[in-house]
């Protein structure tokens, strides 16, 4: 991508993989409502030229090794990395924004971001590991309990993968998503994993709520569904330039209430994130919508701003 | 108090224990803020009239045995009280608020809410139980950790005794009083513990920074104090009808930061800080700044309003 809207199929040098770096092979690149927006109005994080693409599943052509790759690239050495919080790191790199991603034959990779896969996952539900990894970090974040119930806002894939992460805490999770046609597509997933879905919720009381989708208007909602002491999770921005009263300051107080933000995954949660998908592989297999050629990729991404859609993968 | 700023000395009928209640000989109740807002323009749980007090130190005149009072009185059947949260019951009434409270001789108080206190200290340190177990939980919500530096805004009794409370954690405390003169009484207290104290903060990259002060502009001075990750407490509610941005929920997102409220105390809060009053007795002790009898009450209250004082005690 060297412009907005222009994704061009282009030959270029193999990359080359420099000290403590591992040459992969892609096999399969996930394409996320990131990736669309950036092809269509950039990103703060993003350097053009780039080769987009962040949820990558790939091999060593060596040894046939099997990877994942954490899309970080961190110092190492400030604070948050010594404490494991790499995903926090102010000298943070990430794959498809800062340096070249995933929508390409070949990819060099710090050894230390390569994560292992089992050889019975399939490549084109191994490349969820990222998003499954950050819906990880934000139940991590929000501090989500056996036994709670969560609401989350968007259907989306993230927000199912989200749910698919709090069900395997022993937690409960209710998904609204607002687009009937959407909601219909993901019944399959949901019904496997006995996960109710709804246009709108008109429960109460939830400990967690977790906005998977950028409306502001699910922070003034989302709020009023929360228990006392319960947790709104701020997974995703929000768009639009709104203004939120102090009166939800002193709401937070007198209820006892948290928001809590979550940014990115750890390597921690993308090893967390293949056991779940090696686990429940059929399920997860129901969010793939289509795997796609590489030279589909720019209609895909115009079709994942349409909103309708559920995951595609790419076949590299 | 029949009505604000109207607050008489009168003779009483002796308050009726009743069952699982305990008749309590009240030695000492401390004078809060709140008590003085309450006097002045009232408080949303205040129920009147009313006798104002919900720092008590007391004692059982058949047994001798000596008590500090958890100022709730919760339902104790509620999945909050259940889980040890009785601060965020729904069914609270709080002594000195919805019931009588203890500007006065006697009180019957349910024997679940009395915390036993040592022989050796004294009653008018040990009635500083209550504004010290809110700190405690405040410090809990914001999950503060050893070796963590906190910012509190705010160096009144409230703010001095959350920096106790975090030393005691083993936490690095920081002061910010803008009034100078309050900021030099607090010295000797600051001195002792070898907490730092300032009319302003340059420093930054806070783990925590917790408003002990109602002030807006804390709040946004403070969130630009946290590190990425870091945890900002609303300890106090804020006063006045500001508007945020969404820019302000979108760096809780992109930064990961957390804001925790934090209100009330519970038993168990209560019994920690008596223990901590025990450990830190002289430096507490420079927190009184006198200590008055019952008909000095509203006096003291207006020297409260100038926000000049640290604390007052009356003894019964």
């Amino acid at each position: 991508m060297e412009a907005f809207n222009e994704l061009n199929l282009l030959e270029v040098d193999l990359p080359v993989a420099e000290q403590d770096d591992i040459l992969l092979k892609v096999s399969h690149c996930a394409l996320c409502r990131t990736d669309a927006k950036m092809f269509r109005q950039g990103q703060r994080d993003l350097v053009l030229p780039r080769i987009l693409g962040h949820e990558v599943f790939g091999f060593n052509e060596q040894t046939g090794e099997r990877f994942v790759i954490w899309p970080g690239e961190a110092c190492g050495v400030c604070e948050e990395c010594l404490k494991g919080h790499e995903n926090l790191c102010s000298q943070m790199r990430i794959m498809g924004f800062h340096r070249d991603g995933g929508f390409a034959e070949y990819l060099s990779v710090s050894k230390s971001s390569v994560i292992p896969v089992p050889e019975n996952l399939p490549g084109h539900l191994a490349c969820l590991a990222e998003p499954l990894a950050s819906t990880l970090n934000a139940l991590e974040q929000a501090r989500v309990e056996k036994n709670e119930r969560i609401l989350i806002y968007g259907g989306g894939p993230v927000g199912l993968l989200m749910s698919l992460a709090a069900q395997s805490l022993g937690a409960t999770a209710f998904v609204v998503e607002k687009n009937p046609p959407k909601l219909r597509k993901s019944e399959k997933f949901r019904s496997s994993l006995a996960i109710e879905g709804s246009p709108e919720c008109r429960l109460k009381d939830f400990d967690v709520v977790v906005n998977a989708a950028p409306s502001l208007s699910i922070f003034h909602e989302g709020m009023s569904k929360l228990r006392s002491g319960g947790c709104f999770c701020l997974f995703s921005g929000f768009t639009g330039e709104g203004t939120f009263p102090v009166s939800i300051l002193n709401e937070i107080h007198y209820r006892q209430l948290r928001l809590a933000g979550a940014y990115g995954s750890t390597r921690r949660h993308m090893e967390k994130a293949v056991l779940l998908l090696n686990l429940f592989q059929e399920s997860v297999s129901y969010l793939v919508e289509e795997v796609i050629e590489l030279d589909q990729i720019p209609l895909a991404l115009e079709a994942i701003l349409s909103g309708d859609t559920l995951k595609f993968v790419a076949k590299i």
